[in-house]
């Protein structure tokens, strides 16, 4: 395959996922039904096809450098209602149902400070 | 200054964002009116302070190498109202009122196409 130029990315309806020199891009996590965001995270081609064929939400661990399922542990999962792809192909939004808590902290989101005055104040989620 | 633990990063009220080994963190841009995912950029230091000093949205470009603030040839900037950060702090939302369409291909958002059965299909943005 030759390797897929801009206008391939951009305007085609084939999905030619552009990887980071790390061969990883960003998934933002958001509500299916608030559109809240709930978590930023990263996938490889492994997590991109975990995701497709379970419909669960999977990632890249950078820190751990595997593979994981958002809930493995906690069993909180996101199930995937529908998957948006941006212009050049380096970032998808996962419309997902959270079956829970989707940080770690407990907390519906990861965002859950405000950054105000340069000091991060707390906010509902 | 110490380096940040996970603990200061989670619980604190102190800003410490963390960047990767490029020096980088991804910012989320979402319509502060319909929470609509607009775009997914980089921001290095100088990008958040600029963001910060300036409240329109400027990032890193990785394929440039240098700082650039959206809409600075198009027009189309983001007003930013608001910055949330996640609990590692290494991923924040930034909520915008765009001035214009935010994708440079003329559309309201860069998440222009749907992921379906391994294709992309045209949505309404």
């Amino acid at each position: 395959m030759t390797t897929p130029t801009k206008a391939d990315r951009e305007n085609g309806s084939r999905f030619l996922p552009k990887f980071d020199d790390n061969g990883l891009l960003t998934a933002v996590i958001v509500d299916h039904e608030t559109q809240q965001v709930l978590m930023v995270g990263f996938m490889d081609q492994e997590a991109i096809d975990q995701t497709l064929t379970t419909k669960l939400a999977h990632f890249h661990s950078r820190s751990r450098g595997k593979l994981w399922q958002k809930g493995e542990t906690s069993g909180n999962v996101l199930r995937v209602q529908d998957i948006l792809v941006d212009c050049d192909q380096d970032a998808l939004v996962i419309k997902c149902e959270a079956s829970g808590p989707t940080c770690h902290t407990g907390v519906t989101s990861c965002m859950y400070r405000r950054l105000e005055d340069g000091q991060l104040t707390p906010i509902d989620t």
